[in-house]
């Protein structure tokens, strides 16, 4: 690893205590994790691993419900490195006894292809998902160890990765997944066990990806099939496999997928050192973030294959943006954000982490939102569950995994990425550094930071400024300091002594955001942000049709922190104009002939919309 | 048929003489009607009725190729009518001849089931497209009957309708086609025959599709399929075949489908009388018209399956609007205008022909568009022929049969629907009347009509004052004429005399038209229209991009008729505004960040976008 890359400070060393963020973390470990396990035990995904299912009997085991319960696992895992819990740890070790007792002798562990598919592992890398559920179980395995100590998850995650190993690579069979993961996953296993095969082993799937002759083709020979005849038979951009990954410029096909090769990509570049692969990373971030991202942070806009299509096609209502995607961008952001230190991808990754990612869960921790779009007629809502249900787990495990994207370290600097309240101890340039974070954000942009040390040390604490925020002044011990931001952080270098006190104010007024001018679906409409947050009009706060509603320019706004709404949530509000329409029946009609009333409006946090009574939703408002 | 309805003036006594459609016109029966015979003959459609074909030979011949040839028959047939050509004729009455031998002795005419899946006639009728074919050959049929006298293609499809009578109807097999178009065929063959047994057959087609137990389950069982796994196996709204028609109350499915039943359904309803059926029509046009028209006149909103999706729905540069569905709107508006004489269809009728029909073909004849969307990065244009290839064909027979969607008459009245200056003879009240129709239109709102009567005599006059016109006026023999204005047309009633001239004066200003604001995709924009025609900026008359282009709703805008461009055009001009984007790469920036530059702007209708440099369009401007 680069010295001058940046180390997350890790999970256990972050106590969150946030005004803002306590609720939804609460909820994720009181409810949310309970309501999963009991889905994943109801829908047979626990007890698939009893490998008892026989031929004829009803619902077989899924090819991919192993990376439910492997997500499930690595969430509650999480949960435990922050808050330890003695019921749920002696369930946790039960689902990996169950889990353990399907591996094979062999190392090999996938209930379908044990009892369902017998024979025929490893036949069809491109659709069946095998190390893709491979890789979920090794990031669980880690997480597990990282939190708990135990290592019989790890081990059983090493003996699939191993058996993995054994089977593919230079001088074995050639492959890679159809669907990525994997690659991520033995990194982090790599950096659980400091044990280079894995490492090797990721970089392997990495380079191997879109060569030719097609793997994908050949293993469809291997079945005596037709390649072409196959699903999506030819067009290998669905699985990012078109070309060889360093000559990937644009980001296609799937979004999950992509999202997570990148991450993976970034990850081997990250640790070897090769130039390559991260000026591939970074060329397709530039497309993601400059071409193909919702003001959300939402990617993947259409339901066809989940995937990507053209630059800046971006449909609102019809807009897929799987809540795991972004989650996926999240995780992509959060590793370049390591590598190159630059705020544009906290910035990013703030985007996704507040309003696509957080909207795929409800207040109560019982409904999910598997795909986000930004603007309903009404008939979009959350559900408890999904048939594919990637996105449950994924919300958890990522909520429940927040703290280790608030801060990072480098040789000689702290950098605070996340305004995210609570406690964190490291060390910085040798020096154990205890740091209090308090703040109200992202309802309000004044943030406090107190640091502790046993001995004063000299340090460079990094404040981002986060990339909607103009005007910012930053206080250290009551007095201005003037401070020099790069790449998106205000470096305060000094000599830290314990009591410290440092505050951040970041002027947070409300933004009228304009989408670029080629985003046809958005041209003539401003959404609206306070700080980080994206706001959306919902029907249930409205008298009249709130697609009717348009925003004059000049309307005046106003931000209200409603403490009984929505679990408390800063709204704005204002008086917008109604869009008149005297032709009943009819779809067109000159637009000067109908002048519209004035129409109060209040605008609610995108993530928190659907929560009370359904009913039509918009982010992006059209100009009166 | 009800007394009360109009009856369109038969094409041969139209004479069309018009600045703006003579060039089309000459275009489609010099170019279009002779590209068309070469790419048929090239690509094996018109030699497929030598029977030849064997199998393990390249190229058989595809289930709907008979369509297109039959298309092609009734278009240069429509082109006889009106402009006779020795040659044509002869070429006509070679591929009848060919086409003629190709029938069996039992009346069944279709190559693909006679050479390339014998034995399977009639053994998929969802999706084998036999009766679709069938109907496209009854039209043939038909035109060329009622426009050369010929009988020889006439028998030909009588003996073939006769085939389907025999096969099909109570007592017989149940089973009508997954595509419709025989319905209206039918029809068309009683109206040339007198024959009942064919409006028999057409109202049994249209009362049994979507009955249950259903008949597409029925003939999936009877191959040994099960109907599930079928292609749309269960979902039937694809067909309009989900429901019977008559509870049919939203446009869904398969756009063009769609628009043929509703036609057959209309056609079947005037002949009949049948109020069920009309009244089911006519709900499904307030559904089309109300809910899922763009403003171009074209319907089906999606590429995936060509279908229409939920209401209000329009998305733009990914909207589908078969160039086919929109002709299919024209004939669906052209019988419920006849049926209920209410300019409401009419004015549908002239916004697709003049918009979304005419744009599918290109100024030169050679080129058409298959999908007509309303916004463009710049990479679609039109093709000289696809491998579906409907459209060519279908923009050659409405073309050339243009002259019968011009007038109507009824017992007492003569109807003027549409704006296309020539000549026409015709009976009104018993009485000989030949009117000349003169102007400019649709680039000048002012049009003269001369009538010449062999002997004075009594009748209305109804000149339909269009949708889009807000102030007009009227004149008879130079004096202003007050005419109550009834369901769209002035009534002008009197006896008239040889000589006497009606002069009408149809203010057209430059109107900014909005779209319904359920509406998402279009909110917040306006379309420029002026009379019937829908403009577009089109980047080759920009050094801006088109894209970032926004218009200020104070703009001056001024109409000037450039005869030099595309083949003389009436453009729109005048100064708007850029969308200033300072933050290059981003996808998202504050909306007063960048004050915009003023930028000249070009519009042309849009029915000729995509004749000159290729790049990038849009229909819809984002006001400034």
């Amino acid at each position: 690893m680069a010295a001058k890359m940046l180390r997350p400070v890790s999970l256990a060393r972050v106590v969150i205590n946030d005004p803002f963020w306590n609720s939804w973390l609460q909820v994720n470990r009181g409810q949310v994790l309970m309501h999963e396990y009991r889905m994943l035990k109801e829908t047979g995904r626990i007890d698939q691993y009893r490998l008892d299912w026989k031929p004829g009997q009803p619902n077989p085991p899924h090819i991919f419900w192993d990376s439910d319960v492997a997500k499930w696992i690595e969430a509650a895992s999480y949960s435990l490195a922050t808050h330890p819990n003695r019921e749920l740890d002696r369930l946790l070790d039960e689902v990996i006894g169950l889990l353990g007792s399907a591996q094979q002798p062999d190392g090999y562990l996938n209930p379908h292809y044990t009892v369902v598919e017998p024979g025929k592992r490893w036949t069809n890398l491109k659709d069946c998902h095998e190390m893709y559920c491979a890789g979920h179980l090794i990031e669980a395995g880690a997480a597990h160890f990282n939190a708990t100590g135990k290592r019989a998850l790890l081990e059983i995650a090493c003996r699939l990765a191993d058996h993995i190993d054994a089977t593919f690579g230079p001088g074995k069979r050639a492959g890679y997944c159809g669907h990525e993961e994997i690659e991520l996953a033995l990194v982090m296993l790599y950096e659980a066990t400091g044990e280079g095969r894995y490492l090797k082993l990721s970089e392997y799937f990495i380079n191997e990806r879109g060569k030719r002759p097609h793997m994908f083709d050949e293993e469809a020979c291997a079945r005596g099939e037709e390649p072409k005849d196959h699903w999506a038979g030819g067009d290998y951009r669905y699985f990012q496999a078109h070309v060889p990954v360093r000559e990937q410029t644009e980001a296609v096909g799937h979004a999950v997928r992509a999202m997570y090769l990148y991450s993976g990509m970034a990850d081997v570049g990250r640790q070897t050192g090769d130039e390559s692969l991260l000026a591939a990373c970074r060329t397709l971030w530039r497309d993601v973030v400059g071409r193909k991202m919702y003001v959300t942070g939402g990617v993947g806009s259409s339901h066809q294959g989940e995937t990507f299509t053209r630059a800046y096609d971006l449909p609102n209502e019809s807009a897929y943006a799987e809540t795991c995607a972004a989650i996926g961008l999240v995780f992509f952001a959060h590793r370049m954000l390591q590598i190159d230190a630059d705020g544009r991808y906290a910035d990013v990754m703030e985007r996704a982490l507040y309003n696509g990612v957080l909207s795929g869960l409800s207040l109560d921790g019982k409904k999910f939102f598997y795909v986000n779009p930004l603007a309903s007629s009404g008939g979009h809502h959350r559900q408890e569950w999904f048939g594919c249900a990637c996105c449950p787990p994924n919300v958890a495990r990522i909520l429940a995994s927040l703290g280790q994207y608030v801060y990072s370290t480098s040789e000689q600097a702290l950098y605070v990425h996340l305004y995210v309240g609570g406690q964190v101890r490291m060390e910085v340039g040798g020096q154990a550094v205890t740091l209090r974070q308090e703040g109200n954000y992202p309802w309000q942009g004044r943030v406090r930071f107190t640091l502790d040390l046993a001995q004063p040390g000299k340090f460079d604490l990094m404040l981002r400024i986060p990339g909607w925020c103009r005007r910012y002044a930053i206080k250290v011990n009551g007095q201005a300091a003037a401070c020099r931001v790069q790449k998106g952080y205000a470096r305060i270098g000094r000599r830290w002594r314990s009591g410290d006190v440092v505050e951040v104010s970041l002027r947070m007024p409300i933004e009228r955001v304009a989408a670029h001018p080629h985003v046809e679906q958005d041209a003539g409409k401003v959404a609206l942000q306070r700080g980080p947050i994206v706001y959306c009009l919902e029907q249930c706060d409205h008298k009249v049709d709130v697609r009717s509603i348009r925003l004059p320019d000049k309307a005046g706004l106003e931000a209200r922190l409603q403490k009984r709404l929505l679990g408390g949530a800063m709204v704005i509000e204002g008086v917008a104009r109604l869009q008149g329409w005297e032709s009943k029946g009819s779809l067109y009609q000159s637009a000067g002939r109908a002048p519209g009333q004035p129409a109060k409006i209040r605008a609610i946090p995108y993530c928190l919309w659907d929560n009370r009574k359904g009913g039509a939703m918009a982010v992006w408002l059209p100009r009166a």
